[in-house]
């Protein structure tokens, strides 16, 4: 049945294609972003959906080039402490392949960008009454947003969240009601990964589609 | 300067359209979902970005009737519970508003399909150790994905948070460290929204873009 809402093929082929192609990238050029590009792509993230419309994303742009590199000090701590309980967890050798990854492009990417949920989020009770994170949800929509649209327009994004909330906080002078959730890498790439940079490096194999749904309750398998 | 990674203008308008027009719906027709469609709606959740690669969505597709109806009796139960929350934080006629609105369509959409997080999370400790909520970033980012490639595809999507993810977990069998974020209507609508539903019904108006922006680190200001 014919339905008027639906978009033409070729443009929804251009939604699925950048939903295929993004990739979450750790590897950037030293180049500048266009700003009509960044205030383009900070537009899409603030078409977000939200949470009784509580938009509780904020965005803090970073261009001082010694609060970059604080930031690169703080995820490169929390990189060690990461690799350690990987360590405990997992297993030894898990640990040393870690270290071996590059999980981050801090110093390099054109754009650097801290996501955060705002202050004074107590007072919004629509839709959280019972599951608070909903606004976490809200700003992760928004994040995706930009990588869709960053894709769109040949940019890389990675989302790191290897950091300590409270001292990247701190470093910010954010309210203590108001908190980091990403660091945000954009910038130019020589080229996107085929594949999840993590199933490129062999550190994960992913799992299909079918592992993920259920009818009516959840599946008692030990495979899930 | 020329960039080799940038769509097609065609392709990014395409992808700038659809995360404008994109609405969390609650009115819909009681028609079927061609199947065909749901699973590349279900596929492009799968195509997400995750953290560390742990994949932690998990769908669960409402079939059984009997079991729709249980889901909407809890959902209604917290809408009331909400209501009064509302009117205790924020004022007794915000309460009477809130009651009028619609916010949800879980009777009447065609799919009715529950995301959770998986169980046995507390494993994955790769950009979680200080930030475990990851997690449901990254399944909203998987919803996400679901939203705008059901508005390309004509259907509309809403999420709905109005429910105890502890009852609901235990309705559908889940285990104790699984747990639901989102009961998701998807189905075919009369229209779309021209403006998000709490704004064309006069419960909120939106923030611009310049009150989520900073730079280099939390403006001091009590607008914010």
């Amino acid at each position: 049945m014919h339905n008027p809402h639906a978009y033409s093929l070729e443009e929804q082929a251009a939604i699925y294609k950048v939903i295929r192609e993004r990739r979450d990238m750790r590897h950037f050029l030293p180049r500048p972003v266009d700003n009509a590009i960044l205030q383009k792509i900070l537009a899409a993230a603030h078409h977000a959906p939200s949470v009784g419309l509580m938009q509780p994303w904020r965005f803090i742009r970073i261009t001082d080039k010694k609060i970059r590199q604080a930031i690169h000090k703080q995820v490169d701590a929390e990189r060690i402490k990461t690799a350690q309980a990987i360590g405990e967890y997992e297993a030894t050798a898990r640990m040393s392949e870690f270290l071996r990854l590059k999980v981050e492009g801090i110093l390099e990417c054109g754009e650097l960008l801290i996501a955060t949920l705002c202050d004074k989020r107590e007072s919004h009770v629509f839709g959280r009454r019972t599951l608070p994170e909903m606004d976490i949800a809200s700003v992760s929509c928004a994040i995706q947003n930009m990588w869709l649209t960053a894709r769109a327009e040949g940019l890389g994004l990675g989302w790191v969240s290897l950091f300590d909330p409270i001292e990247l906080a701190q470093l910010l002078n954010m309210p203590a009601d108001a908190k980091p959730i990403a660091v945000l890498c954009l910038g130019h790439v020589v080229s996107f990964y085929k594949e999840p940079m993590l199933v490129e490096t062999g550190w994960k194999t992913e799992k299909p589609l079918a592992d993920m749904l259920m009818e009516n309750g959840w599946k008692q398998d030990d495979a899930k």
